[in-house]
């Protein structure tokens, strides 16, 4: 093949002379390769890696096998004007394109490293980066993987050119697994907002007279955040909750799932950051609830008002403040040790078996103490007629719908009937099999 | 030899087309082999990675030179009856077996792969993991190993079959290097929590009439769990303290230290996590102090008794409060430094001289900031006799025994004459050996 | 060459029974490599990890292709006499060395692989570790980058043993990185706190006769470390700033930026992180507020002077204070995103355009709610003639000047106008080379 002869196959080209071009040449330099730039001026071109040559884009072409493309978009017109020199060329495209191969039919495109960046590049952040490479040829994408994995990158062959459309989109998407948990919070936390303002700056105003708008900003974010943050955890563990009683329902596990459950339960992980993010804005305000003006004030008046009234101590009402502080901070404590493995570097040093028992186990262990913390908090109100502003409940009760549903569903999982049955089918016991296999041996009975 | 003839050495077969078969297969079909799955039923085994193919085991098993071995132990007897159509090939059992090299005698076993599981396959957390090759074959290795090697895991032989025995447990125990500092510490805690609510509770009941059991929730364990995470801070630093002494007694680095003592000291980092743990605990009970019932009711009615006499301010208590607070948060903060080096990317991110630096030197800097935390809270209450309830010393004085201890400890090994002594002891100097070449020379010169 | 005939190359010597030669033996061992020690005292010379031989220096060098010095500096003489039977091997030398090279003229020297350490060869943390390679031959250099490949390690050539003087120094310096963020950091520091010492303890003292020295621990060290947290993530942002500007005033891209402001740019991460520190402090500082001894009395005083006032509410105080707080947590909220997206494990999972957007819009945000919470902390005070002890600003006023300063010139280049013209010169438009062809097609036309 053209490329294997008269050319050093250590000798690199790249076409660009911007930051991604430099980190490149610089990481190809480190790993022992020769690099030449090609520019469009190359006398005054900038500076670039030292050991590295400048020449002008035709002569730079010329004598490497491999080239790196790494320019803007507007510049591709001097590429056209380049396509003689560049037939047999393996030609990289590190810059989202979408008409490049029509530009230089006679050279073979590989694309793949468009995922790199100037930055990773600089800061080689590459060990075990996985890039993925389309390209018709599997000798071209041959050269540019042994490239690749000399730099420390873990190559994947993803096909031809025509799954590189889908590759490019995939860098310029920004957090794509996180939109849709950040939209049910959100929605929760607007929803919950305003159903509050509703029920206690409102009420307040309209039955009462009284203006405590000043109220909007730390007491009603100070339950709203907790009522969304225990919703979204149980909406973490209620996926696999429905996944269990679909597979008994089916009495396989060798079916596919709805496509809405496969997307909810992989986006599992974000929900329960995202209900961590809640549960520390939470614990944060509750810690200066003390220092408030407002509590102070409240405080204060209540003893001018009753200076002369002895304050006999509740021993119920101190029993049942303390163990609600209790299941809080507990609560709170195990959520964060579930975060703390959800960071890459602590859950890649756990087994599979210590990962499951802490996101599993613990996690259920959690669901259950901050749901205990939210019965607690309203433990004598559910009965009071004054709990219920204008018929509506307060918003811990309907926050403490979703979470006992799951605790409750989940409770039956562990009956052991149940929990037996679901064992074997997970282990590949399936009852409809079983009974074409019974209807086999009577059908051969017969 | 035989599986090198014939075969196409990209092609593998996968038994099982369960979650690990699947993920297995998936990952190989990225790195470029082809696929084959040998199923029980080949037409309606469920869904399987796409581009790899389907058929009976014997078909499958027939053309492929490595097969993996991914059903569950009960599906093993249909192995059994493959053994004529396994002979030669070279077997990679994933999934933990006892007796399996007696059931297919012709095969060359090699077992090692068991440590990953589906999720890992999954997940891509493949990068540099560690995987322990056991078979009796050189030749069978040497084809697993560069199958492993090209998913990206770090190979390591480990001689013969004998030897996956004890591989086979490796994964089944959960978190095993954590289990004695966690025993250590509930001991603590069960101990110290007893002991204080003999001296709070009961002899409140017994020696004033008062029912303040409500304490147990919140003003107990904010009193046991710092003392916990003061002596599991301090029992992190000791071993290291008792290797110098033994070094300093022994006179040579060269001799292995006691069992018990080699293995406390691999356990120190477990240890210094959970004492972090009780002082989070420790930090956020403290933070919800003022917001008690019970505190509040105190401040209440301290008022209320007292509202005709100045309450002067005593300039001691401020400094003297204000004094204990800092330590303790000083001491919090660079606990907090300390485990986040213990995460292993950030810890991976250091050299070696950085990281001792900060767990030796900030390390034995916490230590004693937390100690003078411990004494500052009961400076004036040593000599008090209202303090020894029941002639019994208060948890925080037994507390602080163990830290000061290593403290002064440490301190004695940084005098010059012993440090001078230990360094040149730990660059090889021996004692001994100097004895016996002077009793060489000595023996020489007579 | 005759390091390649008659030799194992299989055989690796190691010069050394100490912790990192019994590593690096360990290490080489599992890799599949044979291992024999050369020992002072091939007979007593320690443990010795299992399958590798002990002989003298002689025999052990005679067998091996390549050997390993790992004693310290002081046995090097032996060395220099066992220099005849080292002619033509390859010596990798693991310790810090000044003139091996000369005693040793026959052997082919190679440095490198002191970067390595016991603890990392113990630990494994050798996955993708960087190492560079110095030596004058390059076959030398190759022996000694093959066998570190296969331990993991990723190999960059860096040239002649002449650069290796500057590589040895490298693992000595500790955390060189963060010296100049750190200097800053107590500067600011130190200037606060004194600054304020002055205008609060001195103040009263001398002006009111009150000593109120107590506030030193806490009520001082919560002003000082707002402030230099302030001050510090402003200077995070403030370089990028600066250099848009630059790149705006030359209208290229292609120049390079002052050493200083390079040097700067570089630190952004390390004063970043240590402006979290400090904001970590104050969140606590503030949390214990309630609790210290000092603030309970002015609560209790101020009720026992005015227990007849009634203590009307003020709303406009309420919205100022819950704002403030707000503003605060909400800032302290962000700040923490920020830091966990710099650990080296999440930063490293995610992509160039997320880490931006992070980094970057989510950056530039904490410091408006930062500044914001500064500005509300005296937004009725800044005209008050009482602020201005002794004609001098409050510390909150000073810290304010250099946010504000880079929130302005960050919407300056937010106009249209001006963010058009440094999008165009950071994709490769450059003003000047404009106006040379617009000279050149003048030039032409005449």
């Amino acid at each position: 093949c053209q490329y294997e002869t008269a050319l050093d196959p250590e000798l690199l080209c790249i076409f660009g002379t911007g930051d991604l071009g430099r980190s490149l040449g610089q990481r190809l330099l480190q790993s022992g390769y020769k690099v030449v730039y090609g520019s469009r001026r190359p006398h005054s071109c900038g500076p670039v890696p030292q050991g590295a040559q400048v020449m002008s884009h035709a002569a730079a072409a010329r004598s490497a096998s491999l080239i790196f493309i790494c320019v803007h978009r507007e510049h591709y017109d001097f590429i056209e004007m380049m396509a003689p020199h560049l037939e047999g060329k393996v030609m990289e495209v590190l810059i989202p394109y979408c008409v490049f191969s029509r530009l230089v039919p006679g050279a073979e495109v590989v694309k793949g490293l468009n995922t790199l960046s100037a930055w990773a590049l600089q800061n080689g952040l590459l060990a075990g980066k996985q890039v993925f490479l389309c390209g018709n040829s599997a000798k071209a994408k041959h050269a540019v993987a042994e490239m690749a994995t000399k730099l420390g990158l873990t190559v994947l062959d993803r096909g031809s050119l025509s799954a590189a459309r889908e590759l490019e989109d995939f860098p310029l998407q920004l957090f794509p697994q996180w939109r849709l948990p950040l939209c049910v919070a959100l929605g929760l936390t607007a929803f919950f907002y305003f159903y509050l303002l509703i029920r206690d700056v409102l009420y307040a105003y309209f039955e009462d007279g009284k203006d405590i708008s000043f109220r909007i900003m730390v007491s009603l974010a100070n339950k709203v955040f907790p009522i969304v943050s225990l919703i979204m955890l149980s909406l973490c563990y209620l996926p696999g909750v429905i996944a269990a009683f679909i597979q008994l329902y089916r009495g396989t596990k060798y079916s596919r799932f709805p496509d809405w459950l496969d997307r909810w339960m992989l986006c599992r992980k974000q929900i329960g950051l995202i209900a961590l993010g809640f549960a520390l804005l939470h614990a944060i305000y509750t810690f200066i609830i003390p220092i408030r003006y407002a509590v102070r004030h409240k405080l204060i008046s209540r003893m001018k008002n009753n200076k002369t009234t002895p304050f006999n101590f509740d021993n119920t009402e101190a029993w049942a403040t303390d163990s609600f502080y209790v299941l809080g901070i507990l609560g709170f404590f195990l959520y964060v040790l579930l975060g703390l493995t959800s960071l890459p570097s602590v859950g890649g040093s756990l087994s599979w078996r210590e990962f499951n028992f802490v996101q599993s186990k613990l996690g259920h262990l959690t669901l259950t103490i901050c749901t205990a913390h939210g019965y607690i908090y309203g433990w004598n109100k559910f009965l009071r007629p004054s709990t219920y502003k204008w018929y509506t409940p307060p918003g811990y009760m309907l926050c403490l719908v979703v979470p006992s549903i799951v605790l409750v569903l989940k409770m039956l999982l562990l009956l052991p009937c149940v929990d037996n049955t679901l064992t074997r089918i997970r282990q590949g016991w399936e009852r409809t099999r079983l009974r074409e296999e019974e209807g086999e041996i009577k059908a051969t009975n017969l």
